[in-house]
């Protein structure tokens, strides 16, 4: 168990001896941020645009993406530790990782909603991102209403 | 490249010799539904409630949880084919994958909201799921609202 690093209050486990399934790697993501303390602690639509560029092999499944003003994309955080159930984040009070949306977690998916602003070829130009500059892409989905 | 069940105007492609990176399930959720058949096309807060049991590895990550009302589920719809680009699904038009939030895609996560109605242990009881009886779990995020 790795209990470097670990603040004030934050309790790892150890993890699994092996994964369960495996995921795919769709394309990557192309944002002004180069390094974790750079980027902001949230997305926003009124932030910069960013571009998702797919894999030539899944382009085909942008066909009709156009219509979809919102969507939700889905990424991997490949830096964040995976070990944690408590955390402390910087000026927070610990909390379960279940109560947090902190990238530390046993599967470091993130889920964001963005405004598409433009589709070009196997390329979605997009406002609303937070992430590293080359986050790997892990899906895209037309948004759905809190309600619907 | 399985091509066997493909409806009119669906593609499917090859699929990468090796998946990119690994995934745990850490809890099962126990549904109404025990085929596909039988699952509502979507969840929604007036449905029954379900449970969802998180790993005892995982349990202190639920610490803080219960002041979240409204939660974000990620689950692995093990049952999907994943080499689809074109779809079309029932009494729908043909569509590109990621213009569907259909569960036939590169990466079956699913990304469900539900609303918090108990908690005990380690387990959560929640309404607002549409999926299989046994479905495996990959995470809880309390919910971010679409605008912030």
């Amino acid at each position: 168990m790795d209990t470097t690093d670990l603040r004030p209050g934050e309790v790892a486990v150890e993890l699994p001896a092996g994964t369960d399934a495996g995921i795919y790697f769709i394309g990557v993501i192309h944002t002004p941020w180069k390094i974790r303390q750079e980027c902001p602690k949230r997305g926003s639509t009124d932030g910069p645009v960013c571009t998702i560029v797919i894999d030539e092999r899944w382009e085909k499944a942008l066909t009709g993406i156009a219509r979809h003003k919102r969507l939700q994309v889905l990424y991997w955080m490949h830096q964040a530790r995976r070990d944690l159930v408590l955390q402390t984040p910087f000026q927070r009070d610990t909390a379960g990782t279940f109560a947090l949306r902190s990238p530390v977690r046993p599967n470091p998916i993130a889920s964001s909603l963005v405004e598409l602003v433009a589709v070009s070829g196997n390329a979605l130009q997009v406002r609303g991102l937070d992430c590293l500059d080359g986050t790997r892409l892990l899906d895209i989905k037309p948004e759905r209403a809190v309600r619907d």
